[in-house]
């Protein structure tokens, strides 16, 4: 598995100026990797992926045996950065009884009825579970960001869209990741970073194949034209809302088995992190164990 | 209607100290009313909550129309205060479809599985509307503060009910409820200050009256016997999450018709300072309706 050292260098160092461009999208793993062959080379990288995999399914059980913490995980990213296929390929390591996804698209009546943290608050994880939101409620400082014209479907008394507007709405969210975090939750928050090439040939792949035109959104075209505000509203929100307990990870998503393997090694850490003791058992409950052996032992024969 | 000035006197001021010692419960309204003849004045009493009822239904159909503002209305309590009396009151003069109640009992398995604040989170109320809460999250800080060992329910990892841990939890609502007085929420908070020896009387006439016997519960009584550290609780959190944006008021509610009168008078006075302008007719619509207007007149008679 790759070291986990290595996730340091994509952590948003919580109270330090944020800046995107110190951040690689490209990074093609440690130099241990990169000096290897093409062929070897992905051989390696898949089994990073598989070890990674093994690892966050083996943290899963812990968490859920123990049934106390529960593990928020939010992604955020440019469209075809890769959040579908790394939602499928770390939820195949998973233990489906224990894990929610929820996806958050465009708000429905009910949800522009209520602020704006309400629609995600309730998909929230149980204890012992890990919830995995595609989108969130960074939305609002995103892509609301870019078109505060969307704004107006909100409704909101008297609603000024300047700097201490979007102020308010990091504190409300860094406010209640502190929340959470105090009330049990281990919140990971990940960037797939992705360049602006990367995203134009994956366009075009999905125009060229057949089995991938489903994919293709012409809107998402459109805002391919608000690249840079998008990089702007990124930098300014990862910055802002980067905490100790609600940390973002910028993940180099152009290699999509890079940005697999860090996100499930990055939780899997996050996890074995957590004092997780599996339930002890009590003297009283080996006692009856024990009986419930004999029991079974005693069975007559078939 | 009483003197809007004198709901004044029952607020807990923000950010000044709170001792409960200053509130009274038997207050019998102001000095014009209690120089008058018991008939007389009871006939009074009577007047002021209709008119403060009539002066809410007014209120709530601009609250409704504008569609905008929702208004939530915490109720805390210790058992025979008059919360479930009042409720029925008030709503009498509301109209049903713009108001919703939630009562908050013992919390069920999946409620318990998650953070303190969830379950009201997703009974808010929707925009233009009125929202009661009957019982809340205050709870957390009242009843869970008097039993702390009722936290074992919760199962958060590494919970110790020291004076951080209750300080944290008025952090928590305070943010809660400053994101939401910044989203478009009026929050109003009352606290229905009963005296020990009132209560005494009512549970009396609970198990006296045969038709109010179904009210009786004996834990009542139990909870009874934790008079002061209710009160030390109530005093505490009252003062620690009395904010401008989210104040509480104490309630004299030895008499039920003061704190209905006062109830639905503090509601409706705070919808009408809220800035309600009804929705405007755009030139436009005016040429529409007078369309409307020709072709409903032209229609053939019967």
């Amino acid at each position: 598995m790759i070291d986990t050292a290595v996730f340091e260098r994509f952590l948003a160092k919580p109270g330090k100026k944020f800046r995107l461009a110190g951040f690689d999208t490209e990074w093609q793993g440690p130099k241990s990797l990169r000096k290897l062959e093409d062929e070897e080379r992905k051989k390696r990288a898949q089994e990073y992926v598989r070890e990674s995999l093994k690892s966050l399914s083996e943290e899963q059980e812990r968490l859920w045996a123990q049934d106390q913490h529960s593990v928020l995980v939010i992604l955020q990213a440019m469209d075809a950065a890769g959040k579908d296929g790394l939602i499928k390929h770390v939820m195949s390591g998973l233990n489906p009884q224990g894990v929610t996804v929820s996806s958050f698209k465009r708000p429905s009546e009910d949800e522009l009825d209520h602020d704006f943290l309400w629609r995600c608050c309730s998909r929230l994880p149980r204890r012992g579970e890990i919830g995995i939101f595609n989108r969130s409620y960074y939305e609002e400082v995103l892509v609301v960001r870019v078109h505060p014209e969307f704004l107006r479907y909100q409704r909101l008394p008297d609603a000024k869209p300047g700097r201490k507007f979007w102020e308010q709405r990091y504190e409300s969210i860094n406010d209640f990741e502190k929340h959470l975090s105090r009330n049990g939750y281990t919140i990971l928050k990940f960037f797939l970073h992705v360049s602006r090439e990367e995203q134009k040939k994956r366009f075009l792949e999905r125009l060229d194949t057949p089995e991938k035109n489903w994919k293709f959104s012409e809107n998402d075209v459109k805002e391919r034209q608000y690249w840079d505000e998008y990089m702007g509203a990124f930098e300014e929100a990862i910055g802002a809302t980067s905490t100790r307990q609600a940390p973002w990870y910028v993940i180099p998503a152009d290699n999509k088995w890079m940005a697999r393997s860090l996100a499930a090694g990055i939780m899997a850490k996050a996890i074995a992190d957590l004092p997780l003791e599996m339930p002890v058992i009590s003297a009283e409950k080996k006692e009856a164990f024990a009986e419930a052996r004999r029991q079974l032992e005693n069975e007559p024969a078939d």
